[in-house]
C-alpha cells in the first residue's frame, strides 16, 4: 500500500496530460476519452455481475421531473447542490428582448422562467415514482444508472458536478431494506478490491445544508444510516467510490409506497460511483488501461 | 416495404406494454430498460466501425459551461429549445425562504438562480471551445457523444427532451467540411441499411425561433446546408434519425479557430441520433431483440 499520494492538481494534471480527461472553462464539468468510457462500461458490468436477484438496470435521462424532485425533499436538504432547468417560454417579443440582451453581452439567462424538470442528484430519485405503490411482500428490486449533477464546482477530479452512478434499490420491509444495506456493502467491498482497490467501510452522513441540517446529519449518523466505501487516491484524504444509505421510510412517504399491511414502506439503496470509481482505478493502475494488471482486466471483462 | 404505419401513442404503448421503455410525468422524458440501452450501444458500435479516419470518441456530460453555449448562438436561433440551469446561492435565512415557499406548497423554483453552466442542445457543441484554435492544414476531426436536452414535450417517443447524439465533426476548410458532409451522408445511409432501415435523405432546414429565424432558415436550405436521414416509422410522417450539417464559418467564427493562412476555419458535423436509431429499431424489427434479424444482430455486434 502507498504511503504518499499526489495532490489532486497533480492527479488532474497526469489524466488531462495523458489524454484522459479534458477540462472546460467551468471546474467539475470535464469531458471524458474513450479510454476513461471503457473503464466505465467494464465497471457497469462488473457492478452487474454482482447481482443477487433478477432486477435489470434502468437508465434514466440526465432531467427528471420537478415534481418527483420536489417530493424527494432534496431542495430543502441539499439546496446548494440542485440544478433546475430554466426555459424560454415567451413570444416574438419576449424573443427580441432576449436579443437585445444577448447584443449587449448578456447571457439571457434573466429572460428564461422554470421548466418541468430538474437535474436528478442522485440516480435513484427517478424511481419512486416510477414503481407501483403497491409493494407486495417480497418488495421491490430495482437497478438505475444514468447521469446526476451536484454544483459543487471543483479542480479536483473527484469532485465532477455531472457523474455517473449505478444503484441497487430495495423498496420492501424495514428489515429488507437494512439486509440490502449490509449485504451490498459487503458484496460491494469485495467487487471493488477484485478491481484492485484498497477500500474500507465507514459510518459516513450526507453533507445537509444550513442549521436545520445539522440535525437530520446527527440521526443519519446515530441511526448509522449511511456508509461509505473510501480509497485513499489524493492527498487530501479518502475518496468515497460507492455508498449506501437506508432511507428509513422516507421515500415510501414522500411517494405513497405502501406495503401488503398498509405500513409505508422503507427502501435503501447501494451506488457505485462508476465516474469515481474509474478516477480511482486510474490513479491506483495507472494512465494506460492497456497496461493495468490481468486480474483488474478479466473484472472489467475486456 | 410496409405501407401503413401505428400512431405515435400506439407505438409508444407497444413499448410501454413490453417494458422497453417507462414513461415518467413529464411528456418526453422516458426511462430506458436494459434492452433498450443493448440497442444503443450496439449502434454506437456500428457507427463506430464506419470512421475513416483515426480520431476516437469523447464523451460529454449532460452540461456545458453557458459562456460556451452563449457562443454558439443557440440561444438566439432556438431559445424555445434550450435548458439553463439554475442553483441556490444563497444564505442560511434564504434557505429559510425556500423552506417557506416549500411548505406552502410552492416548488422553491424561484428561489434559484442561473448556474455556470446549460444543457447542450447538440453535442458538438461542447466541442469547439475545446479543439486547439490554430486549426492544421490537414484539419481537425473529432468525434463526440453524450446526452443533449431539447425543450419540446410531446408524447411521441420520436421526440424525446433527453437523448443521446453520435457525432462526427470536421473542423478544417470549407472544401473539408462539405466533403466530410457528403462523406458521411453516404456512410451514414449505408450503415443505417445496414440494420435494416428503409432510409432516405431529404434536405432540411432547422427550426429557427419567431420572424426572425425564418431568414435563417430559408438560408440552411437555399444553401443546401442540412440533410436530414429519415424514416417512416409513424402515420405521422417521415421520423429523422440522422442529420448531416455543414456549418459554413459559424462555430470557427464564435469560437476563434483559424487556418494556417488566417483564415476562420468552417466546420461540419454528421449525428446519428441513438436513441431515434434504436426507436425506429424497435418500431421496424419489433419489440424483442432476441428476433431480430441475424444481419442486424450482426452489424450491432451482438
Amino acid at each position: 500500500m502507498r504511503t504518499s499520494y499526489p495532490t489532486p492538481a497533480a492527479l488532474r494534471g497526469a489524466l488531462v496530460d495523458a489524454g484522459v480527461l479534458r477540462p472546460t472553462s467551468v471546474d467539475g464539468v470535464v469531458h471524458r476519452s474513450a479510454a476513461w468510457e471503457q473503464v466505465v462500461l467494464g465497471i457497469e458490468r462488473h457492478a452487474a455481475a454482482q447481482r443477487v436477484d433478477d432486477a435489470r438496470p434502468w437508465t434514466f435521462p440526465p432531467v427528471m421531473p420537478r415534481t418527483d424532485f420536489v417530493r424527494t425533499d432534496y431542495l430543502r436538504s441539499f439546496p446548494d447542490l440542485v440544478g433546475s432547468v430554466a426555459v424560454f417560454a415567451g413570444d416574438d417579443a419576449a424573443h427580441r428582448a432576449l436579443l437585445a440582451d444577448l447584443d449587449a453581452g448578456g447571457d439571457g439567462a434573466g429572460h428564461l422562467t422554470p421548466g418541468e424538470v430538474m437535474l436528478p442528484s442522485s440516480v435513484c430519485q427517478s424511481l419512486y415514482a416510477a414503481v407501483p405503490t403497491d409493494v407486495p411482500d417480497a418488495g421491490w428490486h430495482e437497478e438505475c444508472t444514468g447521469w446526476v449533477f451536484r454544483h459543487e464546482p471543483s479542480p479536483d477530479p473527484a469532485r465532477m458536478q455531472a457523474f455517473r452512478m449505478y444503484e441497487f434499490v430495495r423498496v420492501g420491509t424495514a428489515e429488507q431494506a437494512v439486509d440490502h444495506r449490509d449485504g451490498w456493502l459487503d458484496r460491494g467491498l469485495v467487487a471493488l478490491r477484485a478491481l484492485g482497490l484498497t477500500v474500507r467501510p465507514d459510518a459516513a452522513n450526507d453533507p445537509f445544508f444550513g442549521r436545520a441540517g445539522r440535525l437530520l446529519a446527527a440521526h443519519q449518523r446515530d441511526a448509522a444510516l449511511k456508509y461509505e466505501v473510501l480509497v485513499d487516491i489524493t492527498d487530501t484524504g479518502p475518496t468515497a467510490v460507492a455508498s449506501t444509505n437506508y432511507h428509513e421510510d422516507h421515500f415510501g412517504h414522500a411517494f405513497g409506497l405502501r406495503l401488503p399491511d398498509g405500513a409505508t414502506a422503507h427502501s435503501a439503496c447501494f451506488g457505485f460511483g462508476l465516474d469515481r470509481i474509474a478516477l480511482a482505478l486510474f490513479a491506483t493502475h495507472g494512465t494506460d488501461p492497456t497496461t493495468w494488471p490481468d486480474e483488474v482486466r478479466d473484472a472489467l471483462q475486456w
